[in-house]
């Protein structure tokens, strides 16, 4: 996947500036458009604390259509009244005369501190330069994914190239996360910002349906600290390009799993990339009731702070993964279960298991840790992705403000 | 409250003794029997994982009386099977040889490592030993809260004296807790360890009425980690040594508010002493629809990671208090809400407010912040405590097990 960037599907443009909105120099406005109108399908954040341009973003996306994106980082315009809609719109609107399109075009978003209007001056400087600066290389691809960024240490690009029918479709896409990171599971909704481009061609409805399979595979299964942000947003567009239509049956099949592929390869790097993490924690929980009791227990024990701080020390306290599968309030049964991690049964019917901590504290120095609960009352399956609690993520956190 | 302490009721005896269970060479089992048989009522853990300690104690109250309780720190006697069991059973028999009782009539509770088999030599010399001490003076009730204790840094006691009718009445109680620290509400049951006596006479299905209003209301709201341990569990004994007898109506008013006091100030103690913390977080939601509304909204609040950090950092980063408040799953509308944070406003309407930064943090630095969120949608209310998150929770919980 590794070649593969936003821009390597036909039909879009990109660029990425640094408008002075964040504190390191890095790239905090960005503009990503189709040359041509594109079929697009978003989802937002549950929470009911939304930041401005979800809101704008939400009726904008409404019709399946879009031309393009306008994003800013430093700044999330959240909790801004209504001064940040109106902030919102306005950034729609420069980015519009860029694309020579109607503002209702544009999907804005912004990700940052909350409760601080923005530096709008800044920002349309931003967005005019970044106007002038469009381009598809990889370096407009790098610039505009940096535009994105704000605690993350590394960019999280993926794509894949695949067929439908006889033709040759890209498909890519690029995420933020690091920390706010807590996706809430439900009706469509979304996590952090992630944006995929493709030059198929797909009507915006099948788009749609396929865009929440693969984010509540994906975003909605990672978790850094549980906090669902004001601001989350996924966002596709597809231009077309290419000339190969995605029609329904085993084209979308194909196209889905695809997006499914580059989805989960985004929220694996957002897992990795969590705010101190030093390593990916996957937990899997199998053979449950439901795929609801699953992914409850699932997301217990990958929230538990305690687990966490276990598995940034090496340590196989295991007591903690079984005892917070016990209070994630779904069906879970101790005498039933087998906790195996990193390859070693831990537990097993209600029975702690002899094995050598040494070997599995070892096992537990890896940069992808494994766990893997199985609970023998049905044929249910689900997986969750985080990372392990540092003191970086103290340290990242308790003076993001000041 | 200061000078009262768990063995002032009349009726009680208690020791606590050093048997070799904790690395710390600090008392680890502990005895507190009452001279006669006691009224008596207890709550446990909701976790569907729980400890041997707590199935047994579960039979062993049932009836409503007891003798006394046997404890020890350092291991939890949780998910050891069958095995574990038999322990728990064989503490209670030993400590019914020193009470001259029914087994049955003993509570035992455990606290420390999960997984582990109790190391029973240790535990049955220290039950024989702790019955050769017993005493009611106050350095025998502190060595047998001394027992109770594993990563707390501090005694947690309170006690209060008063009349029922014309006779004086103590009631007082000693509470562990530090980590592993995340009650579940809903129908009977409790969080950590706590043992309250008293020398009221109070009929065992009152006491349990009362228990439960008071530990809801205390114990129930307080969250260190949000992590539902397997041995949570609250006891309390009256010996009616002080010839005073509680009855329904007010004299059960009078007992109850008694008995909310005495748990309210042990939960306050347990947030103060939360692993790393260093400094106590009220949370006051107000003016919700429901209390189950108001409360899951403090709870979303108290146990963010990021609004912990932000407190730990003294950092008035309230967009994550905001944030938090939305996604708790309930209704919850920004532009109603008033955030007041140590006094001062920092949201109101779906607007931030201007405020001084440095002042507000200075306020922050507080050994008790109150963080205040008015909802503005109906007239319940709820409160929740909670520490701040620091490098030490990491560092204390990286490297517990080995």
């Amino acid at each position: 996947m590794s070649e593969l960037h936003l821009l390597s599907p036909f039909g879009f443009r990109a660029a990425g500036v640094y408008a002075g909105l964040k504190t390191k120099q890095k790239a905090d406005v960005g503009l990503l458009l189709g040359e041509t109108p594109c079929d697009a399908a978003a989802l937002f954040t549950s929470n009911t604390v939304f930041a401005a341009p979800v809101k704008i973003g939400r009726e904008h996306v409404r019709g399946g259509a879009l031309r393009g994106i306008v994003v800013n980082s430093g700044n999330a315009n959240a909790c801004t009244g209504r001064q940040g809609e109106k902030d919102a719109r306005r950034m729609c609107e420069l980015a519009a005369k860029v694309a020579e399109c109607a503002p209702e075009e544009i999907l804005p978003s912004s990700t940052g501190i909350i409760g601080h209007q923005l530096p709008m001056a800044k920002v349309e400087r931003g967005i005019v330069e970044a106007g002038a600066f469009l381009g598809n290389s990889l370096e407009h691809a790098h610039l505009f994914a940096d535009a994105i960024m704000t605690t993350d240490t590394k960019r999280k690009v993926a794509g894949v190239e695949f067929k439908i029918g006889r033709r040759k479709v890209v498909l890519a896409g690029i995420a933020k996360g690091a920390g706010m990171i807590g996706p809430r599971l439900g009706p469509p909704q979304a996590t952090m910002l992630s944006y995929l481009t493709t030059d198929a061609q797909v009507p915006a409805a099948l788009l749609r349906k396929l865009l929440f399979h693969a984010a509540d595979a994906s975003f909605n299964c990672v978790t850094i600290d549980d906090h669902a942000s004001t601001n989350d947003t996924v966002c596709i567009l597809a231009s077309g390009a290419s000339g190969a239509r995605v029609g329904r049956g085993r084209e979308a099949q194909t196209f889905g799993a695809a997006l499914d592929d580059v989805c989960q390869a985004l929220a694996f790097q957002i897992a990795a990339d969590g705010e101190g993490a030093t390593k990916v924690i996957h937990v899997v929980v199998d053979k449950a009731k439901t795929e609801a009791a699953a992914r409850a227990i699932a997301r217990a024990i990958a929230n538990s702070p305690l687990v966490k701080c276990a598995m940034h020390g090496n340590d196989p306290n295991w007591g903690r993964i079984v005892s917070a599968a016990g209070y994630a309030g779904v069906d879970f049964n101790p005498d039933k279960c087998t906790l195996i991690v990193e390859g070693t049964p831990l537990f097993a019917k209600g029975q702690p298991l002899h094995f050598d901590a040494h070997l599995v504290s070892q096992s537990l120095k890896s940069v992808e840790v494994r766990v893997h609960l199985t609970c023998n009352t049905g044929k249910a399956q689900a997986a969750i992705w985080t990372c392990d609690l540092s003191k970086d993520y103290v340290t990242i956190n308790a003076d993001y403000h000041t």
